[in-house]
């Protein structure tokens, strides 16, 4: 017999967990769709020259690709991003209208390491607008997030900053151009790991020690959002002082830029970013286990043009959020989430109870009901263990009268109810 | 430079098809937890032994999967359906409570031949009871398929019957025990290549023209269903008459069974079926090329049991809805389907309309906005190419009047409304 398990780095998501996913989901999809965004829904193979291409996601990712082969021998595999998978699509649809904003949500693979918390299957959450330079964009996007942590309740930062401003900061510091995206990744790591690790990496890989002195103070800057953005503004030229420029419209264009934080020194890993970056943290009390930033992004205005190739130019800005990390923070938080699509589970007595079922689904109640005949003890655990709220139990007398007694789980409170009654006293409840 | 294209079999959505496809999954979602039936999300990746299982899909389908190996050199595969991968999970969770009433849509991989209309990469949105052996259950398949057509507006007709039966009239008709799995696979074929080519198949796999007679004229039977079901059950003996007597107890379950009809030949491919089996088909005058079951499903008594191997057993029935198909239909009935997610597209003429934007949203009215300072023509032209329904102008006299010109783009009809007005006027037509 063969022992039966999930593949490794896999997950399954059910009940309260499925439907808290399914909530937050809709909650992104709702935000996305306020600001006009629209679905797109690729496939999870593609062809594997894709996602090799030159210009997608780089070496590092490639190594972690699921690869795989058709009955043709084409060379295929699981797709690790969504980024990659829309330029395909553009480069697919040459007629598309620009600007083109578009929003997926779906499961993306990477056969990586496995450590608490990575997952080789795992979902991404990415909005973003293609043809647009404006920085109306930029600050669309962090207000997305805005909306999307308010519906959640979830208390966020939203942290900013532009690979302009850290271009001019690196040149300002003087470390040479050559070093400049080696010395980004190495403050990339700064939240992580400490200063004092950023600069001894810095110095390993040959920064004068003047250098990252003066560039560690440029990133370390502090004051309000405008006197940070004054200070570097009056030392950064050319490419810095255009980034500086650009965060102060972005930051002008939010209605409300109390939760966003101008941080010089926030990097983002990728090498494809090319104006703004931005990354969202919890900044909730009781949650200070998650670190990582629970949404993530930026401008990147040259990689679609490169990796489409046919001469046009693509300006994108977007924003991914990881739906994972988010679910795991609001189950955390919650006190009570719903444990069961059902809001009521009907218990008929020795009778059929089949009419009060179906009105009580007709008024939109989600309902469940026994079907096995069991006796009311074994069918109050079952509700109980499922964690549904109430129960209707319905005898011979509830059945002659045309109603049923409602019992609250919680509070083991029961009342005897119409059918009409009954509906207007779940209704509330159903809502979610 | 590499040459971009879709993986083959595989399918983009975007915009206006997403959007249905959206839709579609939401009624679906609705449908099933207003029926009591939770969430389960399984992932894409499963071990291939779990998938290879003598009592999983058999070895057909495992010809059909495709696999592939993680770092740890671990076979894996895409599942090919949503059946095996809930007997796994039911499996590895031993304290699961019994009834269990899951549901999952989800994308499923099979690498078979390419067709029109058959894809490698395709939904199937499957709702499942484990634990009820009552009929009730089976009913509750058939109300769930009706409300889900009902609120799709889609016109179809629900095909049941019983494995027994089936079993019966073959006994009745004279074939061997070791001839019933190969007739049924046969009769399976009767809606799609006819009475003739059923006949000479059955003919030519050694089956005397007495019984094919005999067996043919049984599967025929006309008139209501009870009529069926009477002529039947009078000539029809121990599994046969137990078949009669679960279907009319079903179809005695259903509330308003006008849309289902006894069919004692329909048959379904799959081995695993033990009781009733349903198919639905499109009713639909306009939609006679669409010819293959829009759902499908039965009831599977043995199949999870053998599969999980504990000892216990798991009665369960369940049906799945073919999402593509589904989608198909729908794209071809409805005459304007939404194609944008955006109800309005904002066009500011030379002023800042932030301010209008943002009332827009905060009441719920998902709202694009040009952010490329393009003129009224080409942002005219890019609403309509959009399939956004309205546009709001907001110049500097609306801009000074805290009003916006709201235009029809269908009928070219202009207003001036207030801000307050033109929520209230879009408000009805975000609906969907």
């Amino acid at each position: 017999m063969t022992k039966l398990e999930r593949a490794r780095g896999t997950r399954d998501f059910a009940a309260g967990e499925a439907l808290l996913r399914q909530q937050t989901v809709n909650t992104l999809r709702n935000v996305f769709e306020l600001y006009g965004y629209n679905p797109l829904e690729t496939p999870v193979l593609e062809r594997f020259d894709t996602l090799a291409s030159k210009y997608a996601g780089g070496a590092e990712i490639l190594k972690e690709t699921f690869t795989l082969k058709d009955q043709g021998d084409r060379e295929l595999a699981l797709r690790y991003d969504l980024t990659v998978p829309m330029c395909r699509f553009i480069a697919t649809n040459p007629n598309l209208k620009i600007p083109f904003k578009r929003y997926q949500i779906g499961s993306v693979f990477r056969d990586g390491p496995l450590k608490i918390g990575r997952y080789r299957e795992f979902a991404q959450c990415d909005v973003d607008i293609v043809g647009v330079t404006s920085m109306a964009a930029d600050a669309e996007m962090i207000e997305i997030a805005q909306e999307v942590f308010r519906r959640l309740r979830l208390n966020a930062i939203l942290k900013v900053n532009s690979r302009k401003i850290l271009n001019g900061i690196i040149a300002l510091a003087g470390i040479t151009p050559d070093k400049a995206e080696k010395t980004i990744l190495t403050l990339d790591k700064l939240e992580k790991t400490g200063r004092q690790a950023v600069e001894k990496e810095l110095a390993e890989s040959g920064t004068p020690a003047a250098a990252i002195k003066k560039l560690m103070a440029l990133v370390t800057v502090d004051g309000t959002n405008n006197e940070k953005l004054a200070r570097l503004g009056k030392e950064l030229k050319d490419e810095g002082k255009e980034g500086i420029a650009e965060i102060s419209e972005m930051l002008g264009n939010i209605q409300n830029a109390k939760n966003v934080e101008f941080d010089p020194s926030l990097a983002r890993g990728l090498a494809y970013y090319t104006g703004t970056v931005f990354e969202a943290f919890l900044n909730e009390q009781n949650l200070t286990e998650i670190k990582s930033a629970i949404a993530a992004g930026g401008r990147y205005d040259k990689m679609i043009g490169n990796f489409v190739g046919n001469g046009r130019n693509y300006p994108a800005v977007g924003i991914s959020f990881g739906l994972d990390i988010i679910q795991d923070a609001l189950g955390m938080l919650k006190t009570g989430p719903k444990k069961s699509a059902a809001s009521v589970y009907v218990i008929p007595v020795k009778v059929n109870a089949k009419k009060a079922v179906s009105e009580l689904r007709k008024a939109g109640i989600n309902t469940d009901v026994d079907m096995n005949d069991r006796d009311i003890r074994k069918n109050l655990e079952y509700a109980s263990s499922m964690g549904i709220s109430f129960v209707a139990i319905i005898g011979e007398r509830e059945l002659s009268d045309n109603k049923i007694t409602l019992r609250d789980l919680r509070s083991g409170e029961e009342r005897l109810l119409s059918i009409e009654e009954a509906i207007a006293f779940l209704k509330p409840t159903q809502a979610s």
